[in-house]
């Protein structure tokens, strides 16, 4: 029986954007693992019941639901140990929890001002007013006023992702040779940007760039074909 | 024959504070390898010809000498592989290197704005000019003006470390159960400001000061034994 994974989606159900997605769809790929899409929306948290949880990804192995990425992406690990690994080892997967952090927070946080109001204009509009409401109690101002002036914030930005510049003038991937769970945390934080909002994050100039051409191309081409900006 | 190791020092020959030294002294002690210390001041460029180099660390193994600290790093990874890894294999090296980048830019880039000044008055007399001027040339700006409001920037750089905060929530070292040299790169730069400077970076409250202190007892207490302020 196929792995049965939620995705969250916006209006259009082939607009799928969630960060913490994408570092699942990737790891699911990465393990060769046959899956069934769901797409979800915010109205659809009843749907999750069954998980006692109501957020995605959440992902139904069998009968046994696995909630959150990171514990997701280790179960994955874990379960299916003779396929390709996520981390490289005990060592790789304790040295991978701080890109993890490092994406939720410094990562996210920036990409969220970027995009926040483009979120909610392409969710279904019963998502919208849970959409707005939730973040905006979040953010303590309206959406609009959270992003406003994004491209002032464009440089400061991009300074931020000077480490992963930094680091991949040395090798191909986060991972080295091949990407690991480490490049599919960062580039999910890449495609929620990409998959939602015509603002360009990365310059095709940029040296990041190459890097996020063969994390599109990876996994015949799994992100490449997805619906997105850029 | 042990290796030797030259390790920045300042008009105090105990005082031993360059970051890329601490990452070094503590591999060379998680290697458990014999190893005689050198210290070394900006004035003994001379003393590192043989090298063709003219900043620490330099290490020599045997009569091979071996400079900058990533390379130093794995060198002695792969010659004394029968030791405890410093990596744990290829996929931890690779994702060992966006902790060299973060540490690198991130981390010793704010550190730098609270110790230069701290780093200037603990210098060898003729070691000063050249530093001062070297940096300033850096900087475009005095030391004192670099440095100046040291205190107001210690709220953003504690928001810095969040990430790391977050990853030692669930685990006690960046490499895992036991340092990695993810942990070294890391505890290095704070080295660097514990012994230079008395402006104390971490508050005793913050949590990752538990994990500095385990940091400090690693190796028989190797940084904990050091001349330093806090």
């Amino acid at each position: 029986m196929a792995i049965k994974m939620y995705d969250l989606a916006g209006a259009d159900p082939n607009r799928r954007f969630s960060p913490f997605c994408w570092r699942i769809k990737l790891a699911l790929a990465h393990k060769q693992l046959e899956v069934e899409m769901v797409p979800w929306r915010y109205q659809d948290k009843p749907l999750l019941a069954f998980a006692k949880w109501d957020r995605v990804p959440v992902v139904v192995d069998g009968t046994e639901p696995i909630i959150d990425s990171w514990n997701i992406a280790t179960y994955l690990d874990d379960k299916y140990s003779a396929k390709p690994s996520l981390f490289g080892g005990a060592d790789g997967r304790a040295l991978t929890r701080f890109y993890n952090a490092w994406s939720d927070t410094v990562l996210n946080g920036a990409i969220s001002r970027f995009v926040a109001v483009d979120i909610w204009a392409h969710l279904m509009p019963g998502d919208q007013p849970y959409f707005r409401k939730t973040r905006e109690d979040r953010f303590g101002m309206p959406l609009e006023e959270y992003c406003k002036d994004r491209e002032a914030r464009l440089p400061a930005f991009k300074q931020t992702l000077e480490p992963l510049r930094q680091t991949l003038k040395s090798q191909p991937f986060l991972g080295g040779a091949a990407p690991l769970y480490a490049d599919y945390i960062v580039f999910g934080s890449l495609m929620w940007a990409r998959c939602i909002s015509s603002l360009r994050l990365i310059d095709p100039s940029d040296p990041l760039n190459a890097w996020s051409e063969r994390m599109l191309d990876a996994h015949a081409g799994l992100a490449r074909n997805a619906l997105r900006y850029w």
